[in-house]
This record gives C-alpha cells, sequence and structure tokens, in this order.
C-alpha cells in the first residue's frame, strides 16, 4: 500500500475546507505550543469552518440539559434532580427515554429512531404547511453523509453527471471525484446576489447532453455556502422546473435554513414548499432536501445529527437507501436525539421557553451583527468586494489580486486566492479558505471565511485583516 | 432515479445483519403492536445483531456519569455535583473538558481529538508491550466507518482482490461489493473450531493470482465474527508471513478482543504484538487493527465510537486516509471520548474503581455463562453442531437441513438457511440470521445467533428455539 498503488480517485479528491490552509495552520499551532514566540500572534483564528462553539458560541442549555439525562438516565429519578433541572427538561428526557428502550448506547433503526422521525416530519409540516410521512425521514450523522449515500446511489460511473454550483461547498465536488462521477459546473451570478438563473442552468446542462453524459441531478446550496445568498423564489420555481424537463434529482442542501438575516426582504423557502405551492408538478418532481444540527444558531457540530427527507422516490429506491444506511448500522443516538430537540424546542408557556428563545436571540442578532462588520470591512479595503451574507455562516470577497501577486503564486504552484489565504495565516494566525477550493469564474479570485469569531475579539480581526491586505497589496503592487 | 438506474453495485450489495430476516421482524413487530394475538409469541427477541443494551444490558455507570458531565459542562462545577457524581468523576470530566475546550458541539481534529488518540496509544503500548505514536491513531464512528475507509483507498477496480474469510462479517462482502471490488474466499475449518492454517491462505490466493488479480488486503476477524474462535499465536503468525510474501495489507478486527472468555486456554493476541514480537520482520508488515466501544463488556454500539490503528503505512498514505476522515468532518465527539473511557477506566485506588470491576466482571460472567448454555442448546439438537464460542458474541452452529427442507426452500428462492430463520422467526418471534448472509461452505448451512438476551429470560429462549427446531424437522423429515 503506497501512494502509488492507492485508489486514484482517492488522490484526485480535493477537500478545502481541511486542506493545505488548514493543515498548515495545525502544524503553527503545534509550533506556538513549542514556541509562543515564533510568530507574530499567539494563537490561531480558526475562520475555515462553520464551527461555533470552538469560537466560544454557547450551546443552548435546555438541549445539553436534556442530553445530560439521556445519557445518564439514573439522574433523571435522582433526588437532586429537580434541584438542577427544569420541570420540561425532566418531562422531556422521560418522553425520549420512552421512544429509545433501548437508552443511547443500543443500535437504533437504521433510518433513525422512528419518534425522532416523527419529531422532523412534524417540523417540516409546520414550515411548508404540508404534511410529510416519518417514513421519509433518513436520519444521518450530519448532513454530509447523507449527501454521500445519495450520491453513490446515483453514480454509476463517469458518464453519470452531478450539477453543482460554482462556487460551491467541497463536500460536493469531492463525493463526485471519490466516486468517480462527471461534475457539471453551474455559476452563481455575483453581480447579482450570487443570484442563479434558469438561463445559466440552460447553458450549462447543453454541452454535457450533446457529449451524451446522463445529467442525474442538481446539487444547490441555499442558503449559499460559501456564498450567503436566500434563493428569490422565482429563482427556485426556475431550478424545479428545470429539473422536472431534464428529468433531475433535486438535490436541495438546506443546513442553513435557520441563518437567515433578512427575513422580511430576503426569507428562506424551503424547495419542498415551492414545489407543492406550484401544484400537480409537484408529484413528477424528485427530491431531497438535506439538514443538519451543525448549522443554524445551535451550531452543534460535533454532535454529528441531521438528516435527510426524501420526495418522489420510489419505494424500492428508499429500500436501497436504508440498505446503504443499514451497513454503518446507525447514526449516533445523541445526535439522533438533539436532532429531535432541534425540530421540537421548547414552547410557549414552557419552563424552559424565555431562556430558549433569549439564547436563541442573542446568537442571532450577534451572527448578523458580525456578519454586516465583516463585510464592511471587506468592502473597504482596496480592490476587494463582497456580497452580504444573507443567510448562512460565510462570506466570500472577491479579492482583485495585484498582477505581481499572481506571478508569485503561479511560481510557487498555487493559486493567487491561496497565496493571499497562506499569507494571512502566517501573518495574522486568522484562517481563511482559499476561493479556489470552493471553485471560482475563471479570473477572479475569493477566500471564504466565516463571521464566527467571538464578539469582544471581533474587531481585532478585523482589525488584522485589513493591516494583512493593505501590506499584501503593497507586496505585490 | 428509479431502482433500474441505480448504481449497480449498490443493487449488488447484500447486508444480512438488517436484511431480509430482519426487515420482516420489524413488520411483525408493527403487526404486534396493532394486535398483539396476531402471532403466537408477544415480542421480538433480536438476536441478530450483538446490540446488548437493547437487550436490557447496563452501561458502565462510570462512562455514562463522565459523559453526562462533559455533554453539559454546567453541572461539573454545581453545587449539587458533589452529591451525586463520585469524585474521579469530576475529575475525569473536568480532564476532558480541559483538552477539549470546544466542548462536545464543536468539530474536532478530523482525526480525532489528539487526547483521546493520546489515551488509546497508551492503551495499545499496556497491551502489546510496545510503544505507538498518538499519529498513528485515526478515531472513526464505530469500526465499519474505518473499515470502509482502507478499502476505499485500496480498491481500483474489479481486478484489485481482497481476501476474507468464510464465514465472514458482512460489512467486509458488502463494502467489497459497493466499491466494485474482487471478493477473494478463504475458508474457516469448522471441524478445527473455525481455525485458519497458513495452507488454507496458500490454497485461496492460488487462482486470483494466476488469473492476474491484484490481491491487496486480507481481512481477518479475531476473535472471529460470527464464528467466536480466538486464533493461535501459530496460526497468526502464518497470517502474518503470508501478507509479507505476497505484500498484503493486514486489516485485523479486533474489535471483540475484550470479549474472550477463556483467558488461559485461548487468549487473545493482538496481531501487533505478534508482528513485533517476530521481531525485524514486522517492520515489512503493513497492518491496520480496528477496534470499536460497541463491543466487549460495555456495548455501547449506540454511541459510535471505534478506533483504527495503522502500522507500516506511509506518512503519504495516511495524508490520504485523512483526507478522506476530513470529507465527513470529525467523528461525533460523544463516541470520541467514550473511546477514551474504553481506554482508560478507572485505576485501583480511585474511587469508581471496585464498582466499575463489579459491573464489568458481572457482564463478562454472565456473557460466558449464557454462551456455554445456548451451545449446548444447539449441540443437543437432532442434527446439529455448534462450535463454542471462545470470544466475541455469537454462535454459528451448522444445521444439517432435511432434504425436504431444501427442496422447500428452493421453492421460494432462498437458501436453506433462510428458511430455516424465517420460519424460527414467526414462529418463535426469536430473530436469528441465516448463515448464508456471512458465507458458507458450499453444502452446508449455519445460522447466526448472539447470546445477548438477558439472563432471566435465557431459558424461556433456549426452550424456544429447542421447540422450533424439533418441529422444523418433524415437518421437512
Amino acid at each position: 500500500m503506497t501512494v502509488d498503488t492507492l485508489n486514484p480517485k482517492v488522490l484526485k479528491t480535493k477537500y478545502a475546507v481541511r486542506g493545505t490552509v488548514v493543515i498548515r495552520s495545525m502544524e503553527i499551532e503545534e509550533e506556538l505550543r513549542k514556541n509562543p514566540k515564533s510568530y507574530p500572534f499567539d494563537k490561531i483564528t480558526s475562520c475555515n469552518i462553520g464551527n461555533p462553539q470552538v469560537l466560544k458560541q454557547q450551546p443552548i442549555t435546555f438541549f445539553r440539559d436534556v442530553l445530560s439525562l439521556v445519557q445518564n438516565p439514573r439522574l433523571i429519578d435522582h433526588p437532586e434532580a429537580k434541584n438542577i433541572f427544569k420541570g420540561d427538561v425532566i418531562e422531556r428526557a422521560k418522553e425520549i427515554m420512552f421512544h429509545v428502550p433501548g437508552g443511547v448506547g443500543a443500535y437504533t433503526h437504521s433510518q433513525g429512531i422512528p419518534y425522532v422521525r416523527e419529531c422532523v416530519s412534524k417540523f417540516i409540516e409546520k414550515r411548508d404547511g404540508y404534511a410529510v410521512d416519518p417514513n421519509e425521514i433518513f436520519l444521518t450523522g450530519g448532513a454530509s453523509q447523507g449527501v454521500k449515500d445519495l450520491l453513490t446511489s446515483l453514480i454509476r460511473d463517469n458518464n453519470d453527471g452531478i450539477m453543482i454550483s460554482i462556487p460551491q461547498y467541497p463536500l460536493y465536488s469531492a463525493s463526485i471525484a471519490l466516486l468517480g462521477g462527471n461534475q457539471i459546473n453551474y455559476y452563481l451570478d455575483e453581480e447579482n446576489q450570487w443570484g442563479l438563473s434558469r438561463r445559466e442552468l440552460d447553458r450549462a446542462i447543453q454541452k454535457p447532453l450533446e457529449s451524451g453524459i446522463n445529467v442525474r441531478a442538481i446539487c444547490v446550496i441555499n442558503p449559499g455556502n460559501p456564498t450567503g445568498q436566500c434563493l428569490s423564489a422565482e429563482s427556485q420555481k426556475g431550478i424545479i422546473d428545470f429539473c422536472l424537463e431534464h428529468n433531475l434529482v433535486l438535490m436541495a442542501d438546506e443546513v442553513y435554513q435557520e441563518n437567515v438575516y433578512y427575513k422580511t426582504k430576503k426569507p428562506f423557502y424551503s424547495f419542498r414548499k415551492i414545489a407543492l405551492d406550484m401544484g400537480s408538478k409537484a408529484k413528477d418532481l424528485q427530491m431531497i432536501s438535506f439538514h443538519s444540527v451543525s448549522k443554524g444558531f445551535i451550531g452543534e457540530c460535533g454532535q454529528r445529527g441531521g438528516y435527510y427527507q426524501t420526495h418522489g422516490i420510489p419505494t424500492d429506491v428508499k429500500g436501497q437507501l436504508y440498505k446503504m444506511a443499514s451497513i454503518s448500522l446507525c447514526p449516533n443516538t445523541g445526535g439522533q436525539i438533539m436532532t429531535s430537540l432541534m425540530v421540537n424546542p421548547p414552547k410557549k408557556g414552557e419552563e424552559s421557553y424565555s431562556q430558549y428563545i433569549q439564547e436563541r436571540d442573542n446568537i442571532y442578532n450577534s451572527l448578523k451583527r458580525r456578519s454586516i462588520k465583516l463585510a464592511n470591512t471587506f468592502n473597504s479595503m482596496e480592490g476587494v468586494t463582497c456580497n452580504m451574507s444573507e443567510g448562512a455562516l460565510y462570506l466570500f470577497p472577491n479579492i482583485r489580486v495585484p498582477e505581481k501577486a499572481k506571478q508569485a503564486a503561479k511560481k510557487k504552484g498555487m493559486n493567487p486566492s491561496t497565496l493571499y489565504a497562506i499569507s494571512c495565516l502566517e501573518q495574522t494566525g486568522i484562517c481563511i479558505v482559499p476561493g479556489a477550493g470552493f471553485g471560482q469564474k475563471e479570473g477572479t479570485f475569493h477566500i471564504r471565511t466565516t463571521f464566527l469569531p467571538p464578539e469582544d475579539q471581533f474587531d481585532d480581526v478585523t482589525k488584522k485583516l485589513s493591516q494583512f491586505h493593505k501590506k499584501f497589496m503593497n507586496e505585490y503592487r
């Protein structure tokens, strides 16, 4: 087993979010541990990935209270429990334990605990105004696992094409490469707030169709990652029509559905609701919608919980999806239970409600403030433009890199965006990801950054970024 | 997306442990809920999978106490904590939180939390008497994920062969089928307590080599699943020599290393220890050893924790394995922390020690008693022979099925072992798995069953199995 005899699809796979720049940041972290003076900063600020709790975002108290009780059911009946836990926390833990008789240490149904799938189906019904059968829900260990299972089912060989946005989240390009499929790019329109037009989809599919590619599915991330847009209902209808016309499965990555910062002007609509509102067309649509506990305001990434919901997928195909899930036996139970809590939080009138709402709103409001502050910082930089984040947790500023920087990058065999990100890391300790890892329109250069550093350190981050940018521009002017 | 246009490798994949018989058992469970009198039994007894806690095995108190604290760190400093948790529980939770600064809600290093990998490496050193670098440890969501990642790296196409035992655990056949590899069978010797001889390996590899197959790896499950043997050191040395001779990666599934019931007569040796004891040969061996929190006496299946340890794998290949892991971001943190607890339980002199030892020994002793009782039950049946379980959680009795039963099975398009298992399910509610799903020597028929039903119901289970067997034999005599 040498690198030369490995599966070439593995070698070809790229995953920028934890790629070169991030690996370098871990090395620097190690060097700092040994010699705290080895760099002009004392710690790494990880803006490479939407991982809020590593940057001091606090978990929601109700969720963790319930989770600690189901992990340790002897506490539920402990005489001290009432002094530590609110009444509705204890009630909820009892309700969950009733539905999970083996407790969290037992394998569950491979599709997930029936009770949790029922909670999810009620949440979807409330969100969309249309009921959904709990058997359409598949619980997963984070959204990534579901995406990989779906793509595994769809991709037979290199003649099967999957449409993905550029820019995209590299889970998609990585999974397609690993499965040996054909990646078909469609472009989001940066000048129009990363919007997506039916015209661009028609353009993108033309060549593959002409060369006989079986285009099987289109992945749409809404709200966008790394681009932060909320698609308009109009645009979503166009995508659905496009799917129906070309018989494509719509893979709707909706993990940022709770991260929406302008709810009146730019709301989130689920693709399912838009499709069902379109009436009889909906019954011909094949769609999978993905959701996760890692994002939203809860940010419970490490718990690895999530689900996908199928729509219009034949029963025998769902049987195959079940079989795929069963090979890993089941998603972790803690993540499943966290999913039930996400979709079924404390209700008005319950003891934990006001604390829950306060914690939620504090996180939301702070995310919005930080997103605006960071976008403004980028927009004040020379040669940088940055769309505001309507949703999700990222900004994807466009950096007009000087010619000399492009040459320097070329010499190092790097994309200019990688040179920018690596330089930023080494000078500031702030870890951002090169746009090259997400895909960018030929000749444009971006970086992706979260806006997750804690609010009390945020001014320091924006200041460092601005100073770095000036220095970079001067160096290569 | 229809079943006809799915990836044919998905369709071809079989996973018996949650296959036909188990799906039927879930239907029956549903029917019983609606009409409790619809079957001559009132509940399903799941013996299809090693899932102890669903059958009332209690979790280890220390582990769950610590887990509930790290899920909910506010409890650690709560004034009531001392009245609820032992001192060493609180200390351990503090130690873990110190090493996991983002808490359990943050993504970790894709290879796993460094602290947990250090705990694992100390455990391995203590077990084998040879130190191991924590960077050789990859934490995973149960052993299955690691096995799949490894096979994905190894299998390029149908010309790449992976050797697996017959009988085997269907994770291996399923993953090889899904990846389009070439499954090469070697046979365990039922007459010799499911032993494995060098001669059989030489026989098994001959034809594939002659037909130009690149044989890349051999999977060995020790203690055996479904067969329950502990391989002798002699046999293990033979396997290692065989790997060196043919340049094979040894994939050592050692998840049952703590389920060993005759420690003096038939001990467990890790392949790593055997290899390192062989001296200079060890440095040429490439090996991956898998472990899990799902098995042993702790049986924390639902937590999805585990690891693999690499040996002799080049750094650049480990870089590729890291990349693969990073696409799923990280294993769930609860499972990682459970792994740290498994490999670093309370020590002599600590407050929780005596309770831990008592809980552990109660489970062990009960497992051993049940394994013997069930094997004796099978051996007392007409036409059945069953090797004792030296390790793991299963028995794999050989059932000499009457000719008429074979014909009846043929008519239904079933393997006779499937007819046996389905009939047993429908008459007793006991869910066992047909040997066909694990592989069996041509012309022999087996079933796999766990010995996990609770001890106070065990006599009822053995009685039902005996009655069913008599009836089956009479029906088809």
